[in-house]
């Protein structure tokens, strides 16, 4: 670290601080000097990624671990590059700090076309840009530095949405003074106190005498309140479901849970707990197109109990400002005053499967089938928005493991930098990729960083030849849902791969997938790509429902 | 095509009529229907890329030839994740249309968490953030759709610059009549005869009895401008000089071309001529930093003739409006009105150079020689913003050969897609592409295109273990500078090449490369892989000069 202490000291030691052990991102004439900070600093350690979009990607399947990650890129080219990522982590709450290094104070002062800007003597274009995905941003200078960093990094840690740092190689250089205090964070500072009692009162009211189901979703996991929704199912013996996009947030493997509840393209058993029990309290539930089959669940309000980021309401009456936590404890409360039981769940049927053919072409829900039973329980599975992420959202997963997927914003290419960005946050567990080969096309690259960083993940490449999950929606035999051909046997060899770092495999029959899923199994120090041989046609069960009701809407 | 003549239908006849016979793009379910109207169209092949903002790039470079291109992306996801690549455009005057994809106008309505949006129920946000980077923008409707998709594409051809057109599958099935008027779009008609006739008058005057050089830049071509301005350099036998931006813009094999202007770090023969000629007339002339050494040029306004876009100003005295290529042609009466002398160049300066040691390890400055003798007249050379561009600024190269480089945006990675648009273009000419090994992993997958495309380019990869010309300007040794390791002789097999559409060689030694450089040559009917492996701190001249002048700029 450099003698004096600067504005990049301050701001990297308030990165450290937030939770980040990495810094991801590409170098660039602007940012150069201030990534000296980052190498030095005894916390932090730098990883290049390939572009600016992988980083992005990689920060925010960081960030969905770890809770908070930083990514630095340079102005214009990178940034911009980066934005589609970062509005991935708007939509979807993951908490990614965007540094960007800008041209020189004296510089901008000057007008003058300078490269990497758009030649019009302007450089505030690129913020202006950030500001819609983005949920705080600071042009630093010297004198609002400290004041500036800790104002976006507390924002971006209550709201667990992206925020954006502009920042001058002769800004970032400027002496300052060590922070006296910590970044501390507080959103449950938000509850007020009658609020709080009042829903109390009356969610006891509302519950009393009545059976329940309880439905919880992502933002639960965003807002921190994980462990209070587990001690609330626990203590309350409710039965549960979530969506797809809170998938593994709650044990899937007890009896009391319904499954996943996706409207009209639900199970039976979690269709009748979540539209059927007299009543329903929902945590932290987000309804989007892609997780309720394009909006097609049957619920009535005035059942309900419904608990959002910092808003309760009991039969449509709201309280507010009552943080998720709070809301939660409480209703857990009301419960247990009130005597509410249990919502009868209907027995899990197992669907008459004919036997699976071991040596016959492998069919997409017996991959699904095969994977989940084979799946080890420290796993973090990162599904791209294509056959993987709907294969895989009505499957029960083993406690402990953990599921990525990205279902609103549903960026293609977005799931192989996130799980290097996960498998980075947690080196003790092991990266599953589940993506298609249209999808791992567009972020292949970043298999060169997950050899360098030697975290040894597991990529399922599903080989269907092209975009099936559009084929699903409109033009299944139409040129543009076809891809380019990769030999995807030699793909990780071409960036960096040999017989010490890496194994390649290939299934095409149900045999072969559990054989080499053993042999992936018992190759946990290498990065094992497995090509899966699918035909192009071939969808899994759930994608079939709400693909038909996607093409619907398409269709208005 | 359909029966009925739709919105879709209109929209990809005025893209045919602008000038293309390609749409680049990736599918997405907001944008499959419309693709069908490209696959039906006559006139129009879909060229599907990896990702969007190598749609973006290769749009770019086919733009630079064609004078126009198009683009597909679907919402938000798509549009943003190649909106770097349409900054690079607006900045570098390549008319590029980006069609944006977009969900339903009733869904639109709805304010429903849609996939592909922030889940806030608003669709304008992408919109307003494409503004700052288009010159013109409209978002479809059945009713608006003929006059604003003219409007646009008009706005594009004039301005050359990028548009943006958002449309829902539903609007473009809308019916529509079909245009009774062709899209014409003449900027010259900006011209006011009286400006013109005073401008003519007052060069006239300016220029009696001295001498005088000519400095063109990058505007000339892509106002249209080159012929008129080839036109004046043979009437008046003026000497001229061009900006690195402008390279290949007139011919470099004439006694007349005193070489390229970089400010400080010209040659002295340019240098002379341009800053110490009695008077000099800039046609199209933008100064940027990586063209000018950090603005290092020193020039007197009151002895310059200067001709912009649309204003001429003779010693400081403007004159507006005058499009270019009236004001180019004006100079040239004036010049023979006005009796104007040749400035007299000084004689070329062959650099006493040692002795290339054949077998010895290739040095950058022996590359750009030994490369630039080799040159086929046919060629495009796309170089990137490394050691590429800054070793070929300032080589003379074959009249009849094309150089593509992105000095303003520089965005690195750019070249790579922009190769291949460059090469579908015009597939009669061989696109070869100069490119670090830092800059081509941003963008590497697009090689699978160009093999799927047939294009067969020539692509040399300066394999020098990093971001060199970062290392230039800052940390020489520093772990950002490092980048994966990639093995460049296997990457073609994994993107889809072999050996009948295929040949990879490498070269280490002068010899090696004039050997490798012969083999390409002789295979034109394969996409060629000629990785050069070379020191990883070894600049070009020119690329020391600037950056020097960078690095200053940013210790600023």
């Amino acid at each position: 670290m450099s003698e004096t202490y600067t504005v990049a000291d301050y701001l990297f030691d308030r990165v450290a601080e937030a939770g980040a052990s990495e810094v991801f991102g590409v170098p660039g004439d602007f940012n150069l000097p201030f990534l000296d900070n980052v190498l030095a600093h005894p916390k932090l350690d730098w990883v290049g990624n390939n572009n600016e979009l992988n980083a992005g990607y990689c920060a925010d399947g960081y960030a969905r671990l770890r809770g908070f990650a930083a990514m630095v890129t340079t102005f214009g080219v990178g940034e911009l590059s980066a934005i589609n990522a970062t509005a991935g982590s708007y939509a979807e709450y993951a908490p990614v700090l965007h540094i960007v290094g800008a041209p020189a104070r004296a510089t901008q002062a000057s007008g003058l076309k300078v490269h990497h800007t758009l030649g019009d003597g302007k450089f505030t274009h690129f913020y202006d840009m950030a500001r819609p995905v983005t949920c705080a941003q600071a042009w630093l200078t010297p004198a609002n530095a400290a004041s500036e960093i800790d104002r976006v990094i507390r924002t971006i840690l209550v709201e667990r949405r992206p925020g954006y740092l502009l920042l001058s190689p002769d800004v970032a250089r400027a002496p300052i003074y060590r922070p006296d205090t910590t970044l501390t964070a507080d959103m449950d500072s938000v509850t007020s106190s009658a609020a709080l009692t009042a829903f109390e009162q009356a969610a006891t009211e509302f519950l009393a005498g009545t059976t329940a189901t309880v439905l919880a979703d992502l933002l639960v996991h965003r807002l921190g309140a994980q462990k209070t929704l587990t001690d609330f199912l626990a203590t309350s013996k409710l039965p549960y479901a979530t969506l797809a996009w809170g998938k593994t947030l709650v044990n899937e493997s007890s009896p009391n849970f319904a499954g996943v509840y996706a409207g009209r393209a639900s199970s039976e058993r979690a269709r009748e707990a979540v539209e059927d029990c007299e009543r329903l309290i929902t945590c932290g539930v987000e309804f989007t197109d892609n997780t309720t089959a394009g909006f097609s669940m049957k619920l009535d309000a005035d059942r309900i109990i419904q608990i959002d980021a910092s808003q309760a309401t009991v039969g449509g009456r709201p309280f507010a400002p009552i943080h998720i936590k709070d809301a939660i404890a409480a209703v857990s409360r009301a419960a247990d005053k009130a005597g509410v039981t249990a919502h009868q769940l209907q027995p899990v049927v197992k669907e008459q499967q004919t036997p699976i053919d071991e040596d016959s072409q492998l069919k997409q829900d017996d991959l699904w089938e095969i994977f989940s039973e084979w799946l080890p329980s420290d796993s973090i599975v990162v599904a791209d928005q294509g056959t993987s992420f709907f294969g895989m959202a009505d499957r029960n997963m083993p406690d402990g493991s953990m599921f990525i997927g990205q279902p609103l914003w549903g960026s293609i290419g977005y799931t192989l930098p996130a799980a290097l960005g996960a498998g980075i946050a947690d080196r003790n567990r092991r990266s599953v990729l589940l993506i298609g080969d249209g999808s791992a096309q567009l972020s292949v690259q970043e298999i060169s960083v997950m050899l360098r960083e030697k975290i040894n993940p597991l990529l399922i490449i599903i080989n269907n030849s092209g975009y099936t999950v559009e084929r699903a929606i409109h033009g299944p035999n139409q040129e543009y849902n076809d891809i380019a051909t990769y030999d995807w046997q030699k793909v990780p060899a071409a960036l960096g791969g040999n017989d010490n770092n890496s194994l390649v495999l290939k299934a095409s029959t149900p045999r072969e997938l559990r054989e080499t899923l053993a042999t992936a199994e018992a190759t946990r120090d290498k990065l094992v790509l497995l090509e899966i041989m699918m035909e192009r046609d071939d969808i899994p069960r759930l994608l079939k429902t709400i693909t038909e009701a996607l093409a619907e809407s398409s269709r208005k």
